[in-house]
């Protein structure tokens, strides 16, 4: 996606090796006109696929999820929680996920409610690293009886390992904008 | 709103004497179709005010601010965090909140570079209750030398007192389902 990518060159910057900062629209500053157009294009990628429900992870994600969900004819959105808020008093599905930019491990957890059995869950995430997130989250589905449609992912570090790990797992993966390396603050693009 | 409050009734129930769950819409699942129309109301209502960039403080408040923008002529919106990633290198404008849902005293935080001088910044989020996310967030505006356009909150909790102590504070204040109390799990809305 050219648009993003440019915009990534333009406003994001690589920090060390393995970071990308890109929080001037997307994880902190929000465009929602960029996000108007990465809902859009989830919803091309996964054309052919039946979606039931949109599936993401606090916080980052549910602008992207929100408006991808508009072009899937509004389906649902379920984020999972990091934290468990005291009006979460129901039965949970959890799975452990790492959190890359946070140096932490958390678990995230989707009310057993929101997974229903034969539904195809597609999971949306502003960033595809190590995949700890992704992999937590599919977890979840399967664990609810419903099926991976695929993950979208508006940045992948494909260098961490995330995407081809979930690509062996049988998952759809669709990266709007798949960065190759971080060489001296330089963001270079894969050309996938 | 009235279909907000048909929607409170019909998915959203009451607990105790306090707590409005809220998640099979708002707080968990997020209906976008609902949040579009949120989103316009809180246009309509503010729409004599010159609002430069929307505030909000992850996460249930992103979907709410995302889509008021989209009615604001697509102003940034800006999340506060409530932990510090490795991505946040940068100086930030950190205030208290006590969150009511989790019970736990948290800071929230914006890189400085998001709030600027003179900018006019309306301040979304999902509840109002006791005040403390609003008010550390308009503490932030003001850190910032921005004025607080106003509040926009999708439910006050009227009997918890936020909503007045900001309106006493000399913030416009508009929610759009205002609950006066919950009595044996049963929710009432004020007339206002």
């Amino acid at each position: 996606m050219d648009i993003l990518k440019e915009r990534i060159l333009c406003d994001g910057s690589g920090i060390g090796t393995d970071v990308v900062k890109v929080d001037g629209f997307l994880n902190h500053m929000i465009d929602v006109r960029l996000m108007d157009l990465i809902g859009k294009e989830f919803a091309s990628r996964f054309a052919d696929v039946k979606v039931d429900k949109i599936l993401t992870v606090e916080a980052s994600g549910i602008a992207v999820a929100c408006f991808a969900a508009k072009y899937f004819n509004c389906v649902p959105v379920v984020f999972a929680k990091k934290t468990a808020p005291n009006t979460m008093i129901e039965d949970a599905y959890c799975a452990e996920a790492k959190s890359f930019t946070k140096g932490s491990i958390s678990m995230v957890r989707v009310a057993k409610k929101y997974i229903c059995e034969g539904e195809n869950i597609l999971i949306i995430d502003d960033f595809l690293a190590h995949g700890q997130a992704g992999s937590a989250l599919a977890q979840i589905v399967r664990m609810g009886g419903a099926e991976v449609a695929g993950f979208g992912a508006v940045i992948e570090k494909k260098f961490q390992g995330g995407g081809d790990k979930m690509r062996e797992d049988g998952i759809r993966v669709e990266s709007l904008a798949i960065i190759e390396k971080i060489e001296d603050g330089k963001i270079y693009f894969s050309n996938n």
